[in-house]
C-alpha cells in the first residue's frame, strides 16, 4: 500500500499505487506500508537459542536485570521479521536479484514481548545498472516502529531489481 | 582463539590471549577466529520460508534457473549464523550490554548448501563512554569466510561491553 511520504521533502505528486512488479515502478520518495508483525516471548527465545543466545535474549530472570529491564528480541531477529514484510509487500518476486548489502542499520529501541512492529519502505534512490543493463539498483530507507510510535529499527537497503522487460530507458 | 591480524597494519605485538571478558580486553588490531558453521539446504529452506520466502531461497527448482544459478542461504540467515559465532567465541555474556547497530553491512558471495563458514572479528575501535562510564563502544570488523576462501558477509559491528568492575581508567 502507498502510503504518503514519511516527513522529508520528496515530491510524492507523481506517484501512482499500480502496484510493485519491476524497477521501473519504483520512484524516489515513495513510502510503502509494509504491514505490521507482533512477537512473542516464545518466538524471542526460541530465535536467540539458536542464533543470539545471550542472557536478555534467553532467560527472563537474567534479562529483568540486564541492560534492558527485561527480555528484548535480538536485532537479528527483528531484522529478519522486518525482512518478511519487505517480502511480502514490497519486494517482487519476479523481479528481485538479491542484495549485495545494507547500510547505517541501527536497533534504536528494544522489540519486547507482544509488541507490534510496523513495516515502512521508502524509495530513497534508484537508478540503472550502466555494467548490467537488465537490472537497476536501489536504495531503501526502512523502517521499523512499535505500537507506541517508537522506532525500533531503521536501515538502508540496497537491492538489485529487473527493469521491465520491454523498457528501454 | 586469537590469530594474526588479517592484512591490514594495526599492530598486534601488544596483543595477549588472555581471554575477553570485559570491555578492556579488547584491544584494536586484534583479530579473533570465531569458529566455524555449516549450512544445509532443509537449514536454509526453512529459515527463508520464516523470514525471507524468496524463490532463490526457498525453490530449488526456480533457484537454478534464478540469479543465482541455484539455492542461496538468506543474507539474513547468514548473518544470525555469524551471530552465534560471534557469541560462542567473541562477545562476553557477563560484559554484553547490546549494539546500536551496524555498518557497511555486505553480503559479497552467496552462501550455499553445505558450505562451511569461517568467522573472524577483529577489533577496529574501542573507547570508554563519556556518557555512561560503566561501558565502553568498541567497532568489529566481522568478516565470514567459505571454504574456498571468499568472503560471504563483511560488516562493521557496533558493540556496547562492560569495562572492568575495577577499571578507573
Amino acid at each position: 500500500m502507498l502510503v504518503r511520504n514519511i516527513g522529508r521533502n520528496w515530491d510524492t505528486s507523481v506517484v501512482t499505487d499500480d502496484g510493485l512488479r519491476y524497477f521501473d515502478d519504483y520512484l524516489p520518495g515513495a513510502s510503502y506500508d509494509c504491514g505490521s508483525f507482533s512477537v512473542s516471548e516464545d518466538e524471542i527465545v526460541s530465535f536467540a537459542r539458536q542464533f543470539d543466545p545471550q542472557p536478555f535474549h534467553v532467560d527472563p530472570g537474567a534479562a529483568a536485570r540486564g541492560p534492558f529491564g527485561g527480555l528484548v528480541a535480538s536485532g537479528w531477529h527483528t531484522a529478519a521479521l522486518v525482512m518478511r514484510q519487505l517480502v511480502d509487500h514490497y519486494l517482487p518476486a519476479a523481479a528481485s536479484l538479491g542484495s549485495p548489502g545494507l547500510d547505517e542499520m541501527r536497533w534504536l529501541n528494544p522489540v519486547r514481548p507482544g509488541d507490534t512492529v510496523r513495516v515502512q519502505a521508502t524509495v530513497m534512490e534508484a537508478r540503472r545498472s550502466h555494467s548490467k543493463p537488465d537490472r537497476g539498483i536501489m536504495k531503501t530507507v526502512v523502517e521499523a516502529v512499535n505500537q507506541d510510535g517508537e522506532t525500533v529499527m531503521r536501515a538502508i537497503a540496497t537491492n538489485f531489481l529487473r527493469v521491465r522487460p520491454d523498457s528501454d530507458s
